[in-house]
């Protein structure tokens, strides 16, 4: 039996959703039932706007806003089951949905939870975050921890549509611009050189003023992180037809580095890290140039990321990579960057000795050194 | 971005799958880490067979076999995260399968973790009942209950493939068989007349005999139970083209006379009173004459299946009919016999009045009678 799944996934870029002139977030809902699931942040933050958006909208008799407590820490299945919980008690059908607003670790649970209710119900993602308007908002995937073990559950679920305002970063702290920069370097590197000169250009000043200066920079550079972003994902969308992906640059280390650094490090930080070490281990390997590599460790430290972590040390690193062969199909498939807006494949994980990689941690300063 | 995922799934009927002789298991593991669940009952009765058919054919290093407590009150997430505990304990990763050798709750879990491990890896049904061989195995849903909440959480995640083996229906028990009888009676009702007389002809003896007697009768009415089933699902398999489904005969008020029971009803049985309870709603409405409401509440008396129960009231009926409608949007949808191997649907959840059920429950010999 062949059988066949469509999906159609909207996004909608827009300035200040929460304005009650502005029609993106209403035409999104379409008075259909509606559980908003925020943060406590967020809900601080932005809360009140939206309970008057609603209102003004006549939506506030089928939309319920839940805050529930996210955190890296809390990114397990039980906080599915609270969403999924909040969903039952108002009795919700297959026809609500549920709408992820806040941080990537809000949208990837309310992804997940939508994914499970009833069978999957339609979901909408507003990030609220860098990283969320770059990434985790934007994809088809989410990922729960099994008790801390990374990602190790999760589903393929489209959101309906994503709602993508930058006017939500100007209330975001600079560490959490920085996480977001590193997803859209990552994007430049693999394969937007424009990207790249945009981010060496305006990068800092982005970062300075919460993306409201130069605004047209800081949305152009959403714009194309995005673009770049989908186009790669676009191919290979339930990852099914191939275990090589551009946007597991940076996602090779990063893993473990989380894990053991118990999350006192963010996921852009230690994806930074790895795009750090894979810069190096790219000019070790002959595909990338000494001036190109310099170009890309000056720009991640010219937006104040980490090149080098405490946690990043031989053996751990190492023992980690055989997880993630298990998790490419036996393959290594590390992404290295082969000029600035190109990529190639380290491909088998015999090609990493332990010295280079033990070499490129030392250059880069890490414990090892 | 539009996106579509397809999915082929094997329905591979066989006999005597664990014969070391039976190449259908082996050629369907080919060789990749498979995770076998099952249950007490399941591993007293086949554990040794299958751990030797496994040996015999050099799998025993990359195949294991967990035996988990399942049961309707076990049917939760925590024995979802058990499985996915199981598989990460062994470093399993996307390549890796897991198979559900069981009954229906054994396989309906194994298919949830394996739609969240991973972001979903593979998974192969081995149904042990006759519930599992004519409907759990063969279809593309799982569900899961919350905190008792029937089937609350779920996915839609096709198994690559299905073995059905009316072997293993040798050692199950006339109640359990009757249950899958139950099954097989909706599909006969609903699509094919000619399985509703070879049940009329061949069921008592069949369920006397675990289906070996008479055996090309037994495997016959399991195919066109299969094939009746998947045609009607194949229309609309994920469930978003419609919500009139013909296979939801017996699946309107069985939910929660399940539920209200404490499941001390099989789900076979309350499916069995649910349509005893819609064929003379048919009769009264006119669209099924009364010997035909009369020739199927003979086959399912003597199936020895329950029309009536004590948990069948008037009032816990109706007020479960609101989460009905709720899920099918907005319609009641309740699907009724036209005739034998035929069905329409009573769309509106207003055309049912209490008079009618009420009338319906005393003539079936219920508590209201």
């Amino acid at each position: 039996m062949r059988s066949s799944l469509e999906t159609v996934q909207s996004l909608l870029f827009t300035r200040d959703m929460l304005d009650p002139d502005n029609p993106t977030l209403f035409n999104a809902i379409h008075e259909q039932p509606a559980l908003f699931i925020t943060t406590r942040t967020v809900h601080a933050l932005h809360g009140g706007r939206l309970e008057q958006y609603l209102d003004r909208h006549g939506l506030s008799r089928a939309a319920w806003v839940q805050v529930l407590p996210f955190s890296e820490r809390t990114k397990e299945l039980p906080m599915v089951v609270a969403i999924c919980e909040a969903a039952s008690a108002l009795g919700l059908g297959r026809r609500a949905r549920i709408v992820g607003f806040g941080g990537g670790v809000c949208t990837d649970l309310c992804g997940m939870a939508a994914a499970i209710y009833c069978r999957g119900i339609s979901h909408l993602k507003i990030p609220t975050t860098l990283v969320g308007l770059v990434d985790a908002g934007i994809g088809v995937k989410n990922a729960v921890n099994l008790h801390g073990s990374k990602s190790r559950l999760g589903t393929f679920h489209p959101p309906e549509a994503s709602i993508l305002d930058p006017r939500f970063l100007s209330t975001l702290d600079a560490r959490h611009l920085r996480c977001g920069l590193a997803e859209m370097v990552k994007v430049a590197i693999t394969c937007d050189p424009a990207l790249f000169e945009l981010l060496e250009t305006h990068g800092t000043d982005l970062l300075a003023s919460g993306f409201t200066h130069p605004a047209s920079a800081g949305e152009l550079a959403i714009r194309l992180a995005v673009k770049g972003m989908l186009r790669q994902l676009a191919e290979n969308l339930f990852e099914v037809s191939t275990y090589e992906r551009a946007m597991d640059f940076g996602h090779t280390f990063s893993p473990h580095l989380e894990t053991v650094s118990r999350n006192t490090l963010l996921h852009g930080e230690a994806v930074a890290i790895d795009m750090a070490m894979s810069t190096l281990i790219a000019q070790r390997k002959g595909v990338l140039a000494p001036p190109e590599a310099e170009r890309i460790l000056r720009l991640l430290r010219r937006l104040q990321l980490p090149v080098s972590s405490p946690f990043a040390e031989l053996a751990g690193l190492g023992a980690s990579l055989r997880t993630v062969v298990a998790h490419r199909n036996g393959r290594l498939n590390l992404v290295l960057p082969a000029g600035i807006g190109s990529h190639t494949f380290l491909r088998e994980a015999e090609s990493l000795d332990t010295a280079c990689l033990a070499g490129v941690l030392e250059e880069l300063g890490g414990p090892d050194a």
